[in-house]
């Protein structure tokens, strides 16, 4: 069970466990949550893992080292998914760890820490609005301020815990401690394009995006289409509108990642002036400091329009992660893993999208693997990998666990 | 009862038949609107009329001319409203109908036609979306597919019929013949800012705006936010607008009214690409030419942004009116009330709002003068009218009328 066919058709098997049979959904604390955790249990158990479901719904297996109760590296992904997604989005890390276990099982009693594998149980926070639930909690993270965040039927974040048989008041109990652990390694689907445009099946991650949203509102005045002329118009919508073609300026000519995916306005009828706009801004980069520089641009040239429009701008930002870097100690061996491969060259690229090491990071050393992915489409049905490429992402990963227990002998 | 004053003490008391006691809604076929008809019919029975409402609920009085059963003259407006409306579009016209009708009343023996007064019951469309019914109906343009309009409640247009004591099996009966009728006077406030730009209390209208509706849609690709570069983006929502921008510049540069009101981005999420952005264009112009010139090349610049985009564009008509241009011997006489009331060389605008005489205009002349409102604001608790103004209007109406029936002796 340790070949990239076997991969593919265990991530298949995953599809299975969906809210709905006409598309994948599998979100947090649900039962399709249960079968594909009981599902990687099994995976896990035939490698000779000891397997545990931890105080947050994570999936757990391990095997010991050269001797019991080292620190232990953990690999893993999630199991989670977005509405109508595609397969390989986190299941591939995970079921790709349970692979590299097994082939590592004639390595174990030299190995200088545990093997664990892991499969997070939110990463994608479709269910309660909030991503990484699950590594959080395994960071020691947990916000108790989220017990009372609601799905779309009004059930609490509280009510889910008790109803998957969860205890709230234990979620403590599923933080790691940093002393428990040697690092985290992740292999994950690219969900980007380029290393597909580079004709390469892997690349090692030099960062995880530091990341901000905020909801963008300009404020003009709503007034009769027909009869106000142009120069006594406060139009939201017509600044909104030069707004969001300036944040794509900005972004490009930043080398940030700005996305407005969102937009509203009132009071929204054909024959009235929007008086209001509220868009989103997605905002990415490779260090926190280019995202922020390139946020007070934005911010100046929203203002300016606002300015020249007579409407009035103002923000609230929703999300702010940190950027991650992967821990140079990691990433070498990451790169010695592509290297084994036989791609003499590793390409390094930062991650867009966030991922569970945003948060392990907080309690242990992260390093990640990007798997080529086709044409960079995720979070939808079409995800592709290729059989080759989850060949050379086992190859490099299991090159890479075994070049850290090398190094640290 | 022909004072300024007393007009504006009528307009006020009409404020009291609304659905609601917080704010002015009277839309078609509502108690209020029988409330509204029965105080008007009342103010008409006050000045010697004869009254009844029509079979589309339009409320009617006529008085006698020189001999019974001359043509008849008519002048109104209508007794509809938007919701949280002023409290003078349309109703301000009525009240200032009747307000001349009895000022003339010493003038009957000579007038050489009749003089009806009409509050045509629907011109806002407030409640089933379709605009003008009052004056359609009276017009002999009632189209039977509005029988199964709806409004908010589901309540269909030909049961509101019955519900408010109509029988639509004769709305037919509302129809006006041309021989009836000489023409159709109309004061309405200006809902817009020229008249107080130029620092006069009345002006005539020219034409009333040519109109075209359109939902244009732009098809893009919905696609990660942060794994997508900017060069593989077919992303919507920058498309539209970078269109929305377009189409202002269009419009300024062509004289013409363009706005976009309504924006709706699918899949609408924070951290994913528009793949699809839907969005209204309400285009008005003095004349057809100049709208539709005006049209070919809005849709020539969001052909070229989405071209630029890879994004593909559509587009719906939702609405279109022809420009009704007043007639050139009714303006005159307009022109010649507004003189009478000093002003020497009254001021000519087209209306960038629809009217009744939109409608009437397709069974006799009609011609419109209008009242300065402060600030432009229409369509808002806020409408405001002086009363030094609507008395300038009151003279104004009454000497066209006089000039009219010097003209026809």
């Amino acid at each position: 069970m340790s070949t990239a066919a076997e991969v593919l058709a265990r991530c298949a098997q995953l599809d299975r466990f969906s809210a709905s049979s006409d598309h994948l959904e599998r979100v947090y604390l649900s039962p399709e949550h249960a079968q594909a955790n009981a599902a990687a249990e099994e995976w896990m158990r035939l490698v000779g893992m000891r397997t545990w479901v931890d105080a947050a719904g994570n999936q757990y297996g391990r095997v010991e080292g050269r001797e019991p109760g080292l620190p232990a590296l953990l690999l893993g992904s999630h199991l989670d998914t977005v509405p109508d997604a595609g397969s390989f989005d986190g299941m591939l890390g995970v079921v790709m760890a349970i692979a590299v276990a097994e082939r590592l099982r004639p390595h174990l009693p030299e190995l200088p820490f545990a093997l664990e594998v892991v499969g997070f149980s939110d990463e994608e926070g479709t269910r309660f609005g909030k991503a990484l639930l699950g590594s959080c909690a395994a960071s020691g993270q947990w916000d108790p301020a989220w017990w009372d965040l609601t799905d779309a039927r009004g059930t609490t974040l509280r009510q889910a815990f008790a109803d998957f048989g969860l205890d709230p008041d234990l979620v403590g109990d599923a933080a790691r401690r940093p002393e428990e652990l040697v690092g985290y390694l992740e292999a994950h689907i690219e969900q980007g394009p380029y290393l597909e445009a580079a004709d390469v099946s892997l690349g090692y991650v030099t960062t995880i995006a530091g990341a901000r949203r905020f909801v963008l509102r300009v404020l003009g005045e709503a007034r009769h289409a027909g009869g106000t002329p142009y120069e006594r118009r406060k139009d939201a919508l017509q600044a909104a509108a030069a707004a969001i073609t300036a944040i794509e300026t900005i972004a490009r000519s930043a080398g940030v990642i700005a996305t407005v995916g969102q937009i509203e306005v009132q009071p929204g009828a054909v024959n009235v002036i929007a008086g209001r706009a509220d868009f989103s801004l997605d905002l990415r980069a490779e260090t926190d400091a280019a995202r922020d520089e390139a946020w007070a641009l934005i911010h100046e040239a929203v203002e300016a329009v606002c300015a020249v429009r007579g409407t009035t701008f103002s923000w609230i930002q929703t999300h702010e992660a940190p950027s991650m870097p992967c821990a140079a100690w990691l990433t070498e061996a990451v790169v010695a893993g592509i290297r084994a491969t036989g791609d003499a060259n590793p390409m390094g690229l930062w991650s867009r999208a966030g991922h569970d090491g945003m948060a392990v990071g907080a309690v242990t050393d992260i390093g990640m693997l990007f798997v080529r992915c086709h044409d960079g489409i995720s979070h939808h049905p079409a995800e592709a990998v290729r059989e080759v490429d989850v060949a050379a992402g086992l190859d490099a990963l299991e090159a890479a666990v075994l070049q850290l227990a090398g190094s640290r002998v």
